[in-house]
């Protein structure tokens, strides 16, 4: 197998070009963060770019119905499905300038790539941007692929609102999407997403290289844990009923228990609440959001088995209520065996003397809901500090173009295959 | 000695009438609860009703800077220091209808009884309002009765904020006082507070009356606990920085510490906040509130001591940084020996057959500032479950009566002594 390599500065400028659009000057960050709410007036700005840039190589866009653009460039055979790859241009209010854009622009550096040195595949190839990756202004994440994949309904999504009204239909009419929306997929021979880690792992075993073999299911709840409140004062502490006390037990107990379930548990808080809250009153009622994810639906099903245990075993002690609701969830999403070879194969070919990591992806992303209707996999490059969500999110000129090398000679691979 | 009664049905249907104001309707509890934040509408509805009663019996009205109330009842030498009782009209977010308003209307009932048995006293006696008790408006607690025993600053407090910015001093202008303000105090020969307990304690006793010879110290604390916020996927348990979990340790640990301390020993975490919470992302960040009482001096440094001990070791095993800052604090508060003689005799004259159960109050009461100016004592009837601040708080009118007869022969007592 032949190994084509990418332009490394141009990877990186491109990054950093399309990273000044929403740019924020962060202390304490290598190159600032960046906020860019999805179909607002600088994600069109940032889209714009990418199009243009994608149209001075000779690629047609697409947009569908939900404003995914899809820039195609042809094969030999343009009737066979194309391969795609693709992530968002979309950030989070306080973002960074990797999460998302680094897939659509690895995915813009492949095709410059094979255009500069002349190279036809077999196939057509697509580079998508989906619409509202993060969820940062529309709810929930994901609407843009979910739309793709048939998981959400085109019209409810459309009909979304943001925190101030505006529908996301609204906002694709206002940007001039309307006159170029063309609803007729081509289909999808395979989807590849490369994505930065967006955690510590890869940082952490000091490898530069991961093979995502899927996504971690994940569910959320609401728990509401009743006591009585009383007077901080006059109370003697054996004769409370703390709604907080026996919570703070709870979320040491549901940590240690995530913590020693297996390598891919995840257990987090995130939200906590305390109903008319007064220093000097004790407690009567806490809220708080739970998010269990685990690797595997039945490693899933045991964890929150043993979480709600847990729960209601403190509960039951502490002579509290306790009420656990369901909001959301996600099955466990292992990736295609065939896709996840081809993104092996080229990590042998490409970097013969580094062992890629394989791991499971603990965010959703796009390719959750593609691997849906395609066979899709993910390749990992590190965060620096495990951070993203977050304005001081880095990897290096270095890092993006090991992870950029071998998305393109995984897409040729794939593009060449009948 | 003369033994006086108080009218029941009086004292109580007026409590209930105050109560109206603000009312809500509560599942479980016998009269319902009461939602009236210091210096809004219905505060100043409260007030307004519970002067025209008192000057339908001919009291005077004066108005402090700070929006405390004395109704005046002349006696026969009214250049003599008044003898004060009194307590407040505010409620907590969520409070019931007897914390402060049984003090205030149990005065009322005393000027009342005096009135209609044409009882003229050596002294004046005055019934108090203190401004903004609860501390729920405002912060911190006791204002108006910190300013009078000038514990505080008048401007300083009127400059205080609510949640929402609105000052103490717009509030008081707002409600039309600026025009009433005169600030010529006449002293205080002796102050006197009937309360509901607000605990438990005589009630497990069973005995009516509690004679209270001091007051818990208290200290208030802002905690603040920093790690660092990551994305509920990616980050494995162990590599995470998580300031809810470390928080969650300090809760169970300092609740442990109260417990095992000594009989008096308090530590409450009413509030707590998660800065910028989602569900989907660990707390970087995690505030909350500390309430530690001890009833001697050397037992709450001590208490003091190992919590913050406490605190350290867990924020240190955990790797986060804290900050605990004391935002305000009360001594150890004993109160003066001869009004503490003048209630025993009142309770020896009108109930023989009771041997009132003398103990040290777990809250703060305005009490506990105008001990510092004037001798002072305070009188205690039971709470129902030990329940207040609370919308279930509940005493019989029959023991509210009994605490009223004692209120009622203590100030006849004390008001006719040169």
């Amino acid at each position: 197998m032949t190994v084509e390599t990418c332009n490394r500065d141009r990877l990186w400028n491109s990054i950093m070009e399309i990273g000044q659009i929403g740019h924020a000057e962060v202390k304490g960050s290598k190159v600032g963060g960046c906020h860019r709410l999805a179909l607002t007036d600088k994600d069109k700005q940032a889209r714009d770019l990418f199009v243009s840039w994608a149209e001075e190589i000779g690629c047609t866009l697409r947009v569908d119905g939900v404003g995914n653009l899809f820039l195609r460039r042809a094969g030999i055979k343009n009737d066979l499905p194309p391969v795609i790859t693709g992530s968002h241009l979309d950030t989070q209010p306080t973002g960074g300038k990797f999460d998302g854009v680094y897939g659509c622009l690895a995915g813009l550096e492949t095709l410059r790539c094979l255009e500069e040195q002349g190279i036809q595949t077999l196939r057509p190839i697509e580079v998508a941007v989906w619409t509202n990756e993060e969820g940062a202004r529309f709810k929930p994440a994901m609407l843009g692929s979910g739309v793709y994949a048939g998981v959400f309904k085109l019209e409810e999504v459309l009909a979304t609102k943001d925190e101030s009204g505006i529908s996301l239909g609204d906002e694709i009419n206002r940007l001039g999407y309307q006159d170029q929306i063309n609803n007729e997929s081509p289909g999808c021979y395979q989807y590849y997403e490369l994505h930065i880690e967006q955690g510590p792992v890869l940082e952490a075993l000091d490898i530069d290289l991961g093979i995502v073999a899927g996504v971690l299911g994940m569910r959320w709840y609401n728990v509401e844990v009743s006591g009585r409140s009383c007077h901080a004062g006059p109370s003697p502490m054996d004769l409370r009923n703390d709604a907080l006390v026996g919570t703070a037990e709870m979320i040491t107990e549901l940590t240690k228990i995530a913590a020693s379930h297996s390598q891919d548990s995840r257990c987090t808080i995130g939200e906590l609440t305390i109903p008319n809250s007064s220093t000097n009153v004790s407690p009567g009622k806490v809220q708080f959001s739970l998010d269990l994810r685990e690797g595997r639906l039945a490693d899933l099903d045991e964890l929150q088995t043993k979480a709600f245990e847990a729960m209601h075993r403190i509960a039951f002690h502490h002579k509290l209520e306790l009420s656990i609701k369901e909001t959301w969830s996600l099955p466990t999403c292992p990736f295609d065996e065939t896709c996840l070879a081809n993104i092996q194969q080229a990590c042998e070919s490409s970097y013969p003397d580094i062992k890629p990591h394989t791991l499971i992806s603990g965010a959703g992303h796009d390719a959750v809901y593609i691997s849906r209707v395609a066979p899709t996999a993910m390749i990992f490059v590190p965060s620096e500090d495990g951070l993203s969500h977050n304005e001081r999110e880095y990897t290096s000129p270095e890092q993006l173009e090991k992870g950029c090398n071998i998305l393109l000679n995984t897409i040729i691979l794939s593009a060449n295959t009948h």
